[in-house]
């Protein structure tokens, strides 16, 4: 088995696992409790949040733990949205976000907001002059993704984050989700206030994420509650969970500092030898993108054929984000990024990680160049 | 060491731990992911959430997965709130709930919506006749909670139902998470429309939780995104956590169905006990209570100091909810019951679970006797 869909989820690396049951089993206690069980569970959540606002360059206190990725992106985007709403209620975002950015911005304009959806160019990136054309008197939020989630993607956060400060009223929110451990974020140099992180993309466990909110923001609480998180996250703590978090950062930016080049290596491998198949277009930016994401469209093929007929050859690949696999649309970044619909409907997504190697990278391309020559001729037999 | 501080979070059983281990290193695949690793993810989700639904006495497409208890109020009560505002904006709650319920309700206050706080008798209970006249015609969500989470106190749920079959634009919220596997819940018989589980509340792993939703009612999602649990709740699936809850409450129903009556043994010995101290005064209820709750103060002594002094004793107990216990305020559901403020800074949370045995709440019992007449022994020389 060949596991090349690692965007959307990675295994958990052993230690990570082993964490989590250490903790479960000899630190069950609710870290709110007063008395020794509860405090040796807190000293692990402090602990916990001091290693991961170490590791990704910011404050413990400007770290909360949220059960992954899509309540990050919910609370600082409605979090912002509600405690500000009286200063203005317009909201910038891009055409090309995650779910749970996008569809959170579409709640919102129900309830009375209103969101600008910036297109981005044929490599998928924003211009930041649109955003600053975007901009308004009553803008209260920028939500842009660092990390393309379909296409790998890198949108140009510092150069949005410089034209921000000149707007010192405007949040700056960045879904982080892709970007941790494969690409470095300096959070402070790009001016972010707002940063989703979620741990089962870096192989930590699924329901664990963390979001870095700058000091001084306030937020309307997503989960209002027992006061945990300094009220911004009520709800028990799942130390577990958050211990094992910290211990997968720890891993995945160890590995990001020695074998990012490895990563890379294989996707240019990829690249290389996907460009030589003639049915092939790559939608992936060789650089400036993500190291680990390639998208590739197969024409005349539908994704989901390929899909199923890898997965029978040992090669697990996606159509595109896990979240709009089974909806069968075309991808939304793709058909944003001017790719035709017939296209798009024919994409793959290989997303790769620091467990792969160019062994396994080299039977990939292989099989892959096998598998659509395979498909062509029952095609054109069926004809 | 005896922990008696159940209601906090209990131990995780271990099989529940076992079942989360080997789920997180076979089956790491992302349920919405097409191909096979994807899928047997997925396979493990519907098995999960139909074991739950068949525990609980319901449909599966009824149960939706969550990261516990407070989510699971926050997604209920807003999810209501915001779907059905434009039918009314009235909510009625009462003055003992958990924070989740509290604080959301608060919340939604300064978002324009209107909350009547109900009263409750010194027994901790609400009356049914304060709930049919607080209803008004914008009246779109009642929530009261089962079993009180301090004291123990269970709320009139049957009756409350059967009064809001009167009222069919009424939705029913009911806050299980101290109730379910320690007290049977008929949702169907007592007519609930939602109602919140949280599994680390029956020795399940904190950070997952459920929430039933009867069958044809809308919510605005509290976490928006990828359309995961039929788009109620965005968010790759903790499928670890899911399958380590259906175990829990596999066990803890087995275990209340057998153990029950132990439960309630333990508990009347302990109120026999702690009657027969002088300076106690008990606040739960010997019948229709929770058999697993027992709450008193202890005249002229502060609950923390207790707290410590029993722990150096190896009895770990709590002075109040563990959310509230740090925050050195007076327990709310005490103050609502009519319990001087006085008195209610004294008050201990006793709370027993299926793992407690007979001979643990004999040494507790006496244990506790001994440290008051120790405690006092100081005090009265201190003077």
């Amino acid at each position: 088995m060949i596991y090349l869909d690692n965007s959307a989820t990675t295994e958990p690396y052993r230690e990570v696992v082993d964490a989590f049951v250490k903790v479960s089993r000899q630190f069950f206690g609710n870290p709110s409790s007063l008395h020794g069980i509860g405090l040796e569970a807190e000293k692990l959540l402090n602990e916990s949040r001091r290693q991961l606002a170490e590791l990704l360059g910011v404050k413990d206190k400007e770290i909360f733990f949220t059960s992954g990725g899509t309540e990050g992106n919910n609370t600082a985007i409605k979090g912002i949205a509600f405690e500000y709403r009286k200063r203005g209620k317009h909201i910038i975002t891009t055409s090309v976000e995650h779910p749970s950015v996008y569809e959170t911005c579409r709640q919102l304009e129900g309830l009375g907001f209103d969101v600008t959806y910036l297109p981005v160019g044929s490599d998928g990136a924003v211009r930041v002059s649109d955003v600053e054309r975007a901009i308004r008197d009553d803008t209260i939020l920028v939500s842009v993704m660092h990390t393309n989630n379909e296409v790998g993607a890198v949108q140009p956060i510092e150069a949005i984050g410089r034209l921000l400060q000149n707007y010192p009223k405007i949040f700056f929110h960045v879904d982080c989700v892709q970007a941790i451990g494969k690409t470095p974020v300096d959070f402070r140099k790009a001016n972010i206030d707002l940063a989703t992180v979620s741990a089962h993309k870096f192989h930590g466990l699924k329901g664990t994420g963390a979001l870095f909110v700058r000091e001084g923001i306030r937020l309307s609480p997503l989960l209002a509650g027992g006061n945990q998180e300094k009220g911004l996250r009520s709800g028990t703590e799942n130390v577990a969970g958050i211990v094992a978090m910290a211990k997968a950062l720890r891993l995945e930016m160890e590995k990001m500092a020695a074998e990012r080049g490895n990563l890379l290596e294989m996707k240019h491998y990829l690249l290389d030898e996907l460009e030589k198949i003639p049915q092939v277009t790559v939608h992936s930016r060789r650089e400036g993108a993500s190291p680990n994401i390639v998208n590739f469209s197969v024409r005349g093929m539908k994704g989901e054929v390929l899909v199923h007929a890898l997965e029978e050859r040992g090669i697990y690949v996606s159509t595109t984000s896990a979240c709009s696999s089974k909806l069968e649309k075309p991808s939304r970044t793709l058909l944003a990024m001017g790719v035709p619909k017939e296209l798009a409907q024919s994409a793959l997504r290989i997303s790769l990680s620091y467990t792969n190697t160019m062994e396994e990278i080299r039977i990939a391309a292989e099989t892959i160049k096998e598998t659509i020559e395979s498909l062509q001729k029952v095609m054109r037999g069926k004809r």
